[in-house]
């Protein structure tokens, strides 16, 4: 059995500044309120999750992350304004695409 | 800059059996009549055009190509009636899509 598939992201000068798995990382760090918890729930290690923020933070040239260091919760991460502001951004340019794919799929492979 | 990208492919358990990339290959395979004139004009090696169509006709369970050996044009390759169908219903299947991904874009990141 055949089935479509299809990933979406978003480039800077070459970089992916954005996609379905960072958008999932910063989801789950917005939900959180931690990097670590975060790549815990991704089934990344820390320094990948952390890695991918940075490379992203630096081709965007601006900030997706405040963190807090230490106090009585062990520190924190929130998004920033333009971080959230990214991420519903590319939350609603994939919205429904998964749906769009199937059908395109369901139309053009009809034996399947 | 931000610009938006994207991938389509099709899969069966789990393989790649077309793609944008393989597409391209089974087209230019078509338009030359040859694996070796088409992996030239991808610039990939003969190996790994070949391995990639083996792949796929192992995936799919039947053949893509009907190749001839020797003979005074040294031998040369042909689209399948299936191969031929699987090409079209992809490129039918994808037409239009970044036109679809462009459009959301621009709808999303105004600001780009």
């Amino acid at each position: 059995m055949l089935r479509a598939r299809f990933n979406l992201w978003i480039e800077k000068d070459g970089e992916v500044v954005i996609s379905f798995w960072r958008a999932r990382l910063l989801r789950a760090i917005d939900r959180t309120g931690s990097i670590t918890a975060a790549a815990a729930e991704m089934n990344v290690p820390y320094r990948r999750a952390w890695e991918r923020l940075h490379e992203m933070e630096s081709s965007l040239e601006y900030k997706l992350l405040e963190t807090e260091v230490g106090g009585s919760s062990g520190g924190g991460a929130h998004l920033t304004p333009a971080g959230r502001a990214l991420l519903e951004h590319f939350e609603a340019f994939a919205e429904g695409f998964d749906k769009q794919v199937e059908a395109r799929f369901t139309q053009n492979f009809p034996d399947e």
